[in-house]
């Protein structure tokens, strides 16, 4: 605390990201960073851009990479917002769309930001548990709320909603907006992005992070109807004008273009959670069905904070939260088969 | 207006940045980009990260960059704060430091962006008339107050303070913050950073899109009192964990590690900035003394904006605002002396 604190500043919680080692050789399977590289097009498309441009201003409406995402999802550009990472476009989206006089709804089982962003913007906010079985319950958020916000497949869990619980739920609060953040959709469900010409209160948000292999370069997106992407660009605007710089422009208008790339990759990591799945449950670990790019998984006999200890002394970082109802789970990112193999091994001596 | 908007984003008036024009072979004089590439050990530096790390988070705190800024200037990475350009960080400062029960002042002839802010944090304000000749004076601002913030050289004026005024101001208002945004400074005048050690309440901004030629790349830092550098943080990792990329965090530590092309291409500017001064002086406009990578100017028998307008159909932009005292002046990028010259050329067939 300082004098020179305002309100706000006292009031935060800030948000503990993943740990991110420097200069490292670590088996690293605790933000769920994709194990293959990016795009090469992406890659190819940064360095033609590397050079004297730099000393100019980007496009501040990033205009070639929200036609990329519209054209991919035969949409316009009016229903395309960009931002650096999924985590600014979130934050937005609470001081924009989120911010009522209601409490805004979302499960008690989450990504773990969304509190935070709650503080940061002075937003009222009520948690709903998720079932026993960490599946969203659809019913318990047909009451007044001031809006609603949840992963798609959830996080940490992994759990998948489908798709015809979310239009009942859109339709069921028209009043309201539905933030349906899908930073994992790509390895394993379908996008709610259909929903959104049908369903003015829909916004979807993705990132680059996860299914593009692009965490370093910061870029996430939303897409709805015009009306909702202009109450994002309003704050964003009154925030910062060029929140992409020029390479994460054009790296990220690249990695949208290659789907060939995309696709491989995104079904790679599908074919290795299955192994994993298979192996952890060999091993005794009860495995959450997991539409993501990690699983959530505990073991009936082992404590997961000493597990999680004892991997991260042999240089395998996995993630664990000390939170109710999740504290004997692990979240594994998929890794590679051989990074995968490396754990599983690891594991099975420990429990051996 | 839609059903689905926060009362905050209907108050808001998002800032409108300079024209930044696309695929097109302009004389770009209007948004004060530097007319030299970015130091060649930046390009170097981005070039080694461009491949598959990219798959990876960057460093949430930069490290790097912090550590070279500090350095710099001879203080501690925990003076420093870094940010997606400086825009971010000036607006983790209102929220952060400059939201109290008081209004905050700064000139009214200032960066134009300021006012946004303070709609989005919902923090009051008053603007304090600069003299008649633009100067600021120190002795109005010695009021009750929420604090401080101005540019330092002002924009678009260009008029430097010196620092002994500042610090008599710091000495004024020791419960007050007062944020000197310099993002032109390298260009002519005197770091308040220096006075940072002394001065708890004091709060530097600084950008590397001007004197680093870095526009593109989108990268500002606050340097202060660990404590105030401490408020920002808790904003910022309430807001997004990661807002620099991998491509900006190793461009920007090379770009300030590399003094000799910094030094080199901003007397280079400083230089252009003389002759271009003298080359309207000697069309009889008036201009004011500039200690920035721009001059503020307006001649006695011609219209500002019909100025522009002219200028711009011969593919030659540069910025009028039309706002109250300063409608008749032109605010014109120090470009190339070549590009100085095709608008000298320009302007003498105008006003001949």
């Amino acid at each position: 605390m300082s004098q020179y604190w305002s309100a706000t500043v006292s009031r935060l919680t800030p948000y503990t990201p993943g740990e991110q080692p420097q200069h490292q050789r670590l088996i690293k399977l605790n933000t769920n960073e994709n194990p293959y590289p990016p795009s090469p097009r992406a890659i190819a498309a940064m360095g033609r851009e590397l050079g004297a441009s730099l000393r100019l201003y980007p496009n501040p409406d990033a205009t070639p990479l929200k036609a990329a995402i519209a054209r991919r999802h035969g949409l316009t550009p009016a229903h395309v917002f960009v931002g650096n990472g999924s985590d600014e476009v979130l934050a937005h989206a609470f001081c924009a769309l989120l911010k009522h006089e209601l409490p805004i709804l979302f499960p008690d089982i989450s990504y773990s930001f969304y509190p935070t962003y709650c503080k940061l913007y002075d937003v009222e906010y009520r948690t709903v548990p998720l079932a026993e079985d960490f599946s969203l319950r659809i019913d318990d958020y047909r009451v007044p709320c001031g809006g609603i916000i949840f992963p798609n497949p959830n996080a940490p869990t992994g759990r998948l909603l489908a798709l015809d619980a979310i239009e009942t739920l859109l339709a069921a609060q028209p009043q309201r907006v539905v933030v349906v953040d899908e930073a994992y959709i790509d390895f394993g469900g379908d996008s709610a992005i259909s929903l959104v010409e049908r369903h003015p209160n829909l916004l979807v948000v993705q990132t680059l992070s996860k299914s593009r292999s692009l965490a370093g370069l910061r870029v996430g997106f939303a897409v709805g109807h015009p009306a909702l992407i202009d109450a994002l660009e309003r704050v964003k605007n009154s925030f910062n004008s060029y929140p992409l710089d020029r390479m994460a422009i054009v790296g990220a208008t690249a990695a949208i273009e290659d789907e060939e790339h995309f696709d491989s990759t995104r079904r790679a990591v599908m074919a290795s959670r299955a192994a994993l799945t298979a192996g952890l449950a060999a091993l005794g670990f009860e495995v959450l069905p997991s539409a993501a790019n990690f699983v959530f998984a505990r073991h009936p006999g082992h404590d997961a904070a000493t597990l999680a200890a004892a991997l991260r002394s042999e240089g395998i970082i996995v993630r664990h939260f000390n939170a109710p109802r999740i504290a004997q789970f692990l979240r594994i990112t998929v890794g590679t088969d051989a990074e995968c193999q490396a754990l599983l091994e690891s594991l099975r001596a420990k429990l051996g």
